[in-house]
């Protein structure tokens, strides 16, 4: 089956095309361009008048569960907010992830989120909720190694990667995913780190997401979480490092000579009074930097768009300098970077090879117009709301406010069922 | 004409009724509470099942024309930004100022924002275009002292107050606006307050918005802009204070004794490089301080639903303290002190008494869903796009998608050719 996009203004993440056009087949793009140069034999013709059209964007770090959890705990202190997200938590099932993954992916198709980074429990039902919704999504079951049983998960992380990684067509992939320095011992990171290099595979972790984990790190060990995970061999995998707000120079220098994929999360970070990442450094020390929602306990939402500006705009005032993250390096961070971050090594550019994960939002909404610097558009004007056609892999998912793989009524059902049980 | 809202979950801004109703005759709410006890006799009914209504949100800081200006230098520092947008400001007449504040009415009715105070120049223009849109505003003609003519400037202001002031059923009021202390003289200054009084009128200026203009300030008066300001006098009439971002206590101390009115603009601090405004210890200083979007130019749209989480989570993450600016006073922000600032004392909150200004935004919208916590729900998931009902003084100006008080598509097609009239 091979579908044209025509009558787009095209951002293929590296060029501006007017009047443009992409032809797909078997979610694959055989061509992006110029429409006048688009080879002819489409079966199916989508016309998007009046539509940008931009890679899907990647959410490089995400616990899509959690969506459950809206707005619990607000403006408390972290402890205090723990102590009520955790007794939730401790009710949780199986379909109850399914059904909250299910939410967050509806709220993230309906916003041109294409593919995202998980970390949670239960993960076999997020992962049959990726291959419902039809996104892409890269999975790891987080392990924690209070009350004795980490090697048990680690073996069910395993377990999910035999079973599930480069399923649903290769949209699945699976890391394995130790929580973070504070709730881990050397070992496990030893374990994880060896079970990743056999299985060809990578770590999804938290890194340095607070001053206070700097402090207690330094406190165990003598050094930042970030020296001592390269000091624990775990950079020898590929990594997605979550956060690294509280990192020195010399954390930079390391998470840039091991490329580490670090992922930023803006929202999360500033709501949980974490801090402001460096990203302008980081960038500048080389680091790949992608973007992340978090999980919406901390969020509370999932839109990428909202990120992107907070993103630019935190970068700004806090540097003071206007001219820190502009908007080229934003719509990286929201799209090319996070797929690579994923191991999503054909995705997030709208170039001929690539897949066709791909978002399009109205160009004439009133919050777009004028249009006079479509880039500047995207990151500081457009908001989810806008989108309206998301595709993953070949596939629309979404279109004028209709969902082709979910039950909207269903889902939003379920996922209220499931937070009642959860006593919320 | 007696108009009853039912099946809604109401917040009126003081409390939040499950089962809420509102009744309303000519613009005016004459109950507000549970449905069961509100009196019969309603002409016309708005069925808001799977609603939250809560009162119009209102935007104390705005140049509405500036729309025009979207996406314009992006990423610049100030003085190349304002040398791409001084020369499309040369060439804006009265028709283009219209245009430009109809597309951003738009923008803003479509997101539940019902009033906004507003500093340009073409005064008659916005007004103009206030009546037909509907909107309530507090309007003042920009004033700046370079090239002579401040005194006609200051003319024009007054004359503006004595066509507008009470107009359109007293949606519209009139304020003089000298543009901030670097662009006018002391002697403006005094007319300008003297003017005010006469008039039983306020002033809507800038205040401290960079620590530039305070260190330059400093330099010529050896004071800070606030206590500048209040030597001269300026503070014995109602002031709106817009930005604030550069004060320190003794300026705090002198806006709370003042009882000025201080707009905090988020996006626009942030993107402008200006810094963080010390909005948690103005509050705590007793200053009723309201949220703004400021101009297009700076933010880049004008969404009060973004600009209340950005709020909330800049305080909390500036300050390392994630119980820094809840939910209610981010609530309050946004629409009462707004309301205040501007000078309708009737409007603001949704009980027996006041005007109906309010909004009816999509319980059921995936990222609303769950609905543990309505008000934080509010503040940091919804936005403005899922607003589905905007009412200002009574008479819907928006409904499912459609404008009832304007023409979508002129509206777009009329911003655009001025747009490109000037240069853009």
């Amino acid at each position: 089956m091979t579908t044209k996009i025509e009558h787009i203004l095209l951002y293929t993440g590296l060029r501006l095309v007017e009047d443009g056009c992409l032809l797909i087949r078997d979610g694959a793009i055989l061509y992006a361009g110029e429409r006048s140069g688009c080879p002819e034999g489409a079966q199916g013709v989508i016309d998007g008048k009046g539509g940008i059209c931009m890679p899907g964007l990647c959410n490089a770090h995400a616990h899509a569960a959690m969506t459950l959890l809206r707005g619990v705990g607000s403006d408390l202190q972290l402890q205090e907010w723990l102590q009520q997200i955790w007794p939730a938590e401790d009710r949780l099932n199986g379909e109850h992830v399914y059904n909250g993954t299910m939410l967050a992916a509806m709220e993230m198709i309906s916003r041109g989120i294409t593919s995202f980074a998980d970390q949670y429990f239960f993960m076999d039902d997020t992962a049959r909720a990726v291959v419902d919704s039809g996104m892409r999504a890269n999975l790891s079951r987080g392990i924690v190694s209070t009350g004795g049983n980490d090697e048990q998960k680690l073996q069910e992380g395993v377990r999910l990667f035999e079973d599930w990684n480069g399923a649903a067509d290769g949209r699945i992939k699976v890391y394995l995913a130790p929580h973070a320095e504070y709730t881990t011992t050397p070992d496990l990171i030893h374990r994880a780190t060896r079970a990743a290099a056999r299985l060809n595979t990578g770590i999804h972790i938290h890194i340095s997401e607070t001053p206070r984990e700097v402090e207690e790190c330094r406190q165990r060990y003598g050094i930042s979480p970030v020296r001592y995970f390269e000091r624990e061999g775990m950079f020898e995998v590929p990594v997605i490092g979550a956060h690294c707000v509280a990192v020195d120079d010399e954390d930079i220098a390391i998470l840039a000579r091991r490329q580490v994929k670090v992922v930023h999360n803006p929202a999360s970070n500033m709501k949980l009074a974490s801090g402001v990442a460096p990203v302008t450094k980081m960038m500048a020390a080389g680091i790949d930097v992608a973007l992340g929602t978090d999980g919406v306990a901390s969020n509370n939402t999932t839109d990428l768009f909202a990120d992107m500006k907070l993103a630019a705009i935190l970068q700004k005032g806090f540097l003071m300098d206007p001219t820190a993250m502009p908007v080229e390096k934003v719509l990286h961070m929201a799209t090319r970077a996070g797929a690579l971050a994923m191991g999503f090594e054909n995705v997030g550019v709208l170039e001929a090879g690539m897949r066709a994960d791909l978002l399009i939002l109205d160009k004439d909404a009133p919050n777009l117009t004028p249009s006079t610097d479509v880039l500047a558009n995207l990151v500081y004007a457009a908001q989810g709301l806008n989108v309206r056609l998301t595709m993953v892999d070949g596939k629309v998912l979404y279109k004028d406010g209709e969902y082709l793989t979910l039950d909207k009524e269903k889902v939003l059902f379920e996922a209220q069922k499931s937070a009642h049980a959860l006593g919320l």
